[in-house]
């Protein structure tokens, strides 16, 4: 993406306390400060790197206050009470100026069902088909190569990105982003053996994506059996997790990267969950817990508490106490064998 | 999904043994016992949740016969040798009326060479794009925006979902279900590392994919080699899975969600594989295996038995007892370090 | 794919150093020793089986220099110093001659913004969709249904296959090839929650993936928070991997399905990873570092050495031993108990 800012724009975007030399070049990229070059802008966000900022060749620096540095020449230094916040506003201006916006309107290579209902300022990218009895709500975003199945509801302010399907019944909420690539309403995972045979059980729930949830790129969400999968409020969803039918996800979870949940869990408000862990079917976590990246959550029980770690998952020190002791278990063996000889010898013969 | 069905309706569908009470209320959504309101209907599939049906205010109620209980007003008991079934039936019939079902045809929109033969009742969707000799069977179904590459053959009543991608001369069986965003013969990861150079190993077999297999949302099956990757007839893969080139995979399997399967595995018939397991390269499977969710499979000797857990994988008593042992090694080394001092004093100083 | 050789063309091609026998019949597939038939050609890559060759019924068998084997009626062995290089050379000769290449040109349902800046001898699918800005450079291929964004730039001789989408303003080198269901530059996992709310940090960078690149079916490379997630020059990436934003991967890579890299983490040159790893954020993974297959990588320390198993990651020594061990541990636990016991009986009542 290009940008470029004069000194005097960030200025007046950044507002900092203090001002510390000038630079006479645009700035038109981020970096961080050793890579960072003339035209480049960087920042400390952590102190033990201050002494970065003596070696950085970035023409403008944010830095916090109260530290006794002095800019090179043809450098700037913008001081603020909390740099980090500071680029924050910095890349929220980029995003607004320079990000590019679908145009508002339907692609004339879109495919819409007549029966369609479409709310004001919608954007409908080429080749997205939507199904008959939709309900596409105001400010929505459908990008390029959409699939929107029968009598599919989603949101005011809601984006999907390019190749996003969401198949028939399902229920979008405002403000929800879906990543490319994603599956909404798959059918979940569900037979019946009988005689040897696999026998499908019909999926005839729906998933419900409820306001201001992101779903990550090729995470796929499976339909209910019947009934409804949810996922709650604020709840943000990395890539290719995984979230099978039935299973309810309450409000404001974080669930990283290739995680996957098995039918029929809850999960309570605010679960963090770190990336590739595994949680099996028809549990029940309760808010607020914590799951360590890689855990295998097998079953749970209230005394196991609220972080969780391991493969299967244990309370967190008990867990981290456990890989200490894992590379000493060699020795373990050895101090056993020792005291056996002892003993031997110690033992009337 | 919107449905509706008259107490009459129900009885005449269902032929329950008994029925006690009546409602007069239609019946349009399926819930379990606590969240059923009016015009629901519940189900009773585990008599530990008893007491859920007295508390429950479903309109209609499946019981198993043998319950001394008695409707509320306006709520109808419906019991029957096994509800669970009942249940099943009632979706099946929901299913069979209510879901959208594509029309058959091609979409004026659907880019089809000119060489592709296409039988009887076919449902071609928008956006569709089929390569040259391609063969589609009586009664496919293929949505919007898939992929059929050249030479591919789809049998008879396959259903592949919005944006499958079935690349060349990969064979589908017939009644097989693809769902969104499956990739069904991608090139295998293979290289000849040569002066630091990965050179490709060219991927000239294909995928064959036998009758009554079902594959779920963005699961990759890479091509062979050379020859083929097969997936046997009736097993069911799940979302997300990646099986890899030269895989073998037999009749009847199980394959729950981020499962993967490295290169010329072969896996038996009626094999049962949990989610997010690993399975090395070049192994061999036997039938009637079974792998919990998470495991790593590096080797396989068949004295490890047919149920198989851990990381690696032990046979699943071993792994079962360690995770049993593992929360009381802390308390082993104290146990060791406590026999050391004892023995110490016992020793001549 | 279907092909033909006569064995004329078959000795033309593969110049082997001596022929003995002959056969009639033209070979029109590839097989393992024992699965091959008439008009089949297999090869003895791994001399332990070499008593599958007297079984085979392949028409044409590769073999090494110095076996004392004689052909069948109507078969024929090609002998060589290296077999398996013969078959590879067979393998690219049929890639070349019979797998489909995409025509050179831009099909009518492509819809390519005005400003697109297209080269020599490129190949546009139906339904791709490039955004405003785009350089598409010499000899790409672009298959049915990719999106490209606003601004992304794509090296000579680049092939994207049906479905990829690679989003605004990122850089795809030479000779790259991308996946169906891949996703590049999608936004990168970060919020910064306040009171409750998990706001949205600006994902303003991009990704670069640099010239000789493989990256596997529906695998994800998120866009950086601000400059760069970077794929090395040579690296190969298997299917439904994902790598986090601001990630850097060196050269020569070889990262293996299902694999996660979280963000910010630096992975050096010509690091070899095996199938679902998990890569913690903020790490830094030195050159030529290899990890075992479904091993977690939590933290990195030098001392750790180049070659790392386990969950979390052990020196592949220390996790090796520990594997050993682990199966011992219940019989250590009766060894301690039987040490307590004996003592017991020592000490003085």
């Amino acid at each position: 993406m290009n940008f470029s800012y004069e000194l005097d724009e960030l200025i007046d975007l950044l507002v900092p306390k203090e001002v510390i030399g000038h630079t006479s070049f645009p700035i038109s990229y981020i970096e961080s400060l050793t890579k960072t070059k003339r035209g480049g802008i960087s920042f400390l966000g952590n102190l033990k790197y201050r002494k970065d900022v003596s070696i950085s060749q970035a023409s403008v620096i944010l830095l916090p206050m109260g530290l006794d540095l002095t800019p090179k020449e043809n450098q700037c230094f913008l001081l603020f009470d909390n740099p980090s916040l500071a680029l924050g506003k910095l890349c929220q201006d980029i995003e607004k100026k320079y990000c590019h916006r679908p145009s508002v309107g339907t692609h004339p290579k879109a495919i819409i069902d007549a029966t369609v209902s479409i709310g004001q300022n919608v954007s409908i990218g080429p080749n997205v088909v939507i199904e008959a009895n939709a309900i596409i709500s105001d400010n929505v975003v459908i990008m390029a190569g959409c699939y929107i199945g029968h009598g599919v509801k989603i949101g005011n302010n809601s984006v999907l990105h390019p190749s996003v399907k969401v198949m028939d019944f399902c229920e979008i909420g405002s403000r929800v982003t879906l990543f490319s690539g994603v599956v909404i309403g798959s059918d979940g995972f569900g037979y019946e053996t009988v005689d040897g045979i696999h026998e499908k059980i019909p999926q005839i729930g729906n998933v419900i994506i409820e306001d201001d949830v992101d779903v990550g790129a090729n995470t796929t969400i499976d339909r209910a059996r019947f009934s409804h999968t949810k996922i709650g409020k604020g709840t943000k969803i990395d890539n290719l997790v995984q979230i099978g039918h039935n299973v309810i996800i309450g409000n404001g979870c974080l669930i990283t990267a290739q995680t996957g949940i098995a039918g029929s869990t809850i999960i309570g408000d605010y679960v963090v969950i770190g990336g590739q862990v595994g949680i099996a079917g028809h549990l029940n976590i309760p808010n607020g817990t914590m799951i360590a990246g890689k855990s295998s959550v097998a079953s749970y029980k209230p005394k196991m508490g609220k972080i969780l770690r391991g493969n299967p998952t244990m309370p967190i020190n008990d867990a981290n106490l456990f890989y200490v002791l894992r590379s000493k278990i060699p020795n373990l063996f050895d101090r056993v064998l020792k005291l056996e000889e002892s003993l031997r010898e110690l033992l009337p013969k």
